[in-house]
């Protein structure tokens, strides 16, 4: 098995060192950072898209998600058999394609970028897939991970409530806090902080996480996460 | 110094056992419910409120919300030179009385009762205080605590941004995720569950916690709480 990996970031190299280490599978990869190469996650660097993918027989496309759909139709083009499977997290929008399998790990960090790529950032973590593929769940069951196999609006409503929700609200907590903790204190001359405690703490555990990333996946799945906030706003409101 | 514990539960029994362990101060407990004492966590286990305060130079009322004033006054009748604090998370409504200063530790845990308490409960955890006293700040440091000396109102407002209202969207969106995993459940016959991932359970880790203590501190802080909603609503409707 030869497996190429478009777009070598936390995710993309992650794949890599884990597929190598952990699947004997040899690695190539491109990603137009040429520093993102410079980490040595992947066995060949190669120079151009089209170089990464053409012997492949499995392609994980990993870029940021504005740029997924033209990344998979240029790997579906430059290879005409492989698989190819991608990491975005919203999954509607994508190449309907024979040998196209959407795929969305529920893994991350807070540290972006192949310097903090782990063979095991998916060691136990659920792994969606918008259909039953062999190679593809076998290569998501080698990283460790668990497939769940659902449609892709199912996926994204889902995601919409579960993942994009939370981090607006993340936000819009951290923002709030801030204003109000800058508000007490010009009333009050020795106050310097206002203690935040772990309930707080929770909830904003991934505000202002990796801003043009999250910026991207909201406007993908702009209208999920519109009728999520609609709903959860219309809820919060008979709590009142 | 002698410390009298009215309300034996998690908190007050955390204090009881910080104080006896870490201070060397004998402490004697009133609970109304008797099997609260059988902890062992007091030295004395007092048969009225009256007989647990007498001989007491500081009291913690640490009471459900509702009974916190009642409790207070009775305490500051009972004996007429002891300090009084409590530990309810909100500070306005408690009596105004030159022996009274009110506290609020924000610690717990997600197991409620004398059972669970632990003398290390508030270790590095910041305690509110409505006002400067010596002696009651002697005690929040001994339990390993920070003070915060804040007035009842800035404490309040604060409480119900940054730990009444995440307690509230905890338990929403732990409801709508609820709902929609049965109804993809009902279209799609092979589905049992969705995953959840980390920035959901993060989000929702204190959802549904401990039902009638939750109500009355909604209820004690609702007019800030309702306050808290209405910008956070408006600020989450600008970001659709």
């Amino acid at each position: 098995l030869r497996l190429a990996v478009v777009g070598v970031g936390l995710i993309g190299g992650s794949v890599a060192l884990g597929a190598r280490e952990r699947m004997g599978v040899r690695v190539s990869g491109w990603d137009p950072d040429p520093g993102a190469l410079a980490s040595g996650v992947v066995d060949e660097v190669a120079s151009s898209l089209e170089d990464a993918v053409c012997d492949a027989d499995l392609v994980l496309v990993a870029t940021p998600i504005e740029a997924l759909r033209p990344a998979i139709g240029a790997v579906l083009k430059a290879n005409e058999r492989a698989v190819v499977t991608d990491a975005g997290s919203v999954k509607r929008g994508l190449p309907e394609h024979p040998r196209f399998v959407g795929g969305h790990p529920l893994a991350g960090s807070e540290h972006a970028g192949a310097g903090h790529a782990r063979a095991d950032l998916f060691d136990g973590a659920p792994w969606f897939l918008t259909r039953s593929h062999e190679a593809v769940e076998e290569l998501v069951r080698g990283m460790g991970a668990l497939p769940h196999v659902v449609d892709a609006e199912t996926h994204d409503r889902w995601m919409a409530l579960t993942s994009h929700l939370p981090h607006v609200i993340a936000d819009v907590l951290a923002e709030m806090a801030n204003a109000q903790e800058e508000q007490a204190a010009s009333r009050i001359h020795s106050l310097r902080s206002l203690p935040r405690g772990p309930s707080f703490r929770d909830a904003t555990r991934v505000a202002g996480a990796n801003p043009p990333l999250w910026r991207g996946i909201r406007e993908a799945n702009a209208d999920f996460l519109g009728e999520a906030i609609e709903d959860f706003t219309k809820r919060l409101e008979d709590r009142r």
